[in-house]
């Protein structure tokens, strides 16, 4: 009888072409994990991960499923699973879930950061995780904006073309601007984001910083459902999914 | 006429053979710091730094100092000079000094971190600037032990063979032990330091931290003056220069 695991997954994306296994690559955090899983089963293992990071966005608590023919103590997975993997891919947790248990359909909500540097020059010790901005953004206007995100609205001027959802309505529970020493974070929990949601939310955000867009032309925006209206979309590697929320 | 220019860098060592130039390679951050600062003023300068960390070690306030025959305004100088250094490199200021000051006869302190990732598991996001130690650390006994090196004292327990000192004896004009979120920091300041001895510091309070030395063990390792008592060398990807104090 094979058992279903869910385990907890922290990545630096910085060298990967994103989560979701490709055809043309091998560099996909989906894919090394697998290749690691079915080390440890000496069969083929099916990862299931609760959302698809983009390439060069990284992870403190992306949450995965797959299901071990082999009999191991739960405890002992990180471990042996650690050992296959890459420095920059860690497993942090394990749990043996019921059979029923998909870390895509089950998840509830998620929740990211987006890092922003805002310093004159960039850091070595966080830059592969931060976007580096120099001009002084100012906090408040952006504080005030981020508050008209909440709620359930249509997002479309904050998703990127080349997505095929059928509808482009999500919820923000709640989203956080924290200032923590030359960094801003854009915390964001919500039910589900479209495609580079959070980095547009993100670059438009800066923009509303900068002083480039008022909170009037932000509410347009929103408003808009156009995305040639919105900011920039910011760069991949100020992204982490910090967590994702089951019943 | 040259001018005298001081400058603070920051700088990821994890990819570097240390700070000072050697014959057999190129990767030292010295060289390509001056190779950088040659590009700016078109002839040859050289570049004089507080202190030689070691290979894989970083820092966050390294002070170097250089003269420019090209006349170049002082605000002007890290931009220039980052746009010729790779990202692991940083400047982060330039001063015009005195033409006497010299970054290392003048140099009156250092402080270093040593950075513990007391954690079940390493973090990708700070691995490459953390030692990862497993076992929970007991701090206090780990404080009381740093306490017994505040002061002036024969350090010789705690240096490497291979350097060719006049005398061993340093003075500590602080050593705090700092708890940070999973980190445990050691921060060292004093008037100098011997080869390896913050890294033997580390290895030593961290026997002292999983009970393996108890602090009347750690009063005679520093008497003894004997290396084989004190504990292992800390590997040197924990070790930041933090700052460089002068008059």
């Amino acid at each position: 009888m094979a058992d279903n695991y869910k385990i907890i997954l922290e990545y630096d994306g910085g060298n990967y072409s994103g989560w979701q296994i490709q055809q043309n690559t091998s560099e996909t955090i989906q894919q090394i994990v697998e290749e690691a899983l079915t080390k440890i089963n000496q069969s083929k293992v099916s990862l299931i991960g609760a959302g698809r990071t983009d390439a060069g966005v990284h992870a403190a608590g992306q949450t995965a499923n797959f299901f071990l023919d082999i009999s191991i103590p739960v405890d002992k997975i990180p471990l042996a699973l650690n050992r296959h993997l890459p420095e920059d891919i860690i497993c942090k947790k394990a749990k043996k879930v019921n059979d029923k248990f998909h870390a895509r359909y089950d998840a509830r909500g998620k929740k990211y950061r987006y890092r922003i540097l805002n310093s004159n020059f960039n850091s070595v010790f966080v830059r592969k995780f931060v976007y580096n901005v120099r001009k002084k953004l100012d906090l408040d206007p952006m504080k005030k904006a981020a508050d008209i995100l909440e709620g359930t609205h249509d997002f479309a001027a904050f998703c990127s073309a080349g997505s095929s959802v059928e509808s482009t309505v999500r919820t923000i529970y709640s989203i956080n601007l924290i200032l923590s020493g030359d960094e801003i974070w854009i915390d964001v929990f919500g039910d589900g984001f479209l495609y580079n949601m959070i980095r547009i939310i993100a670059g438009t955000l800066i923009d509303v910083g900068r002083a480039k867009i008022s909170l009037a032309d932000f509410k347009e925006i929103l408003i808009s459902c156009d995305r040639r209206k919105a900011g920039f979309t910011a760069p991949a590697r100020g992204l982490t999914l910090l967590e994702v929320f089951y019943d």
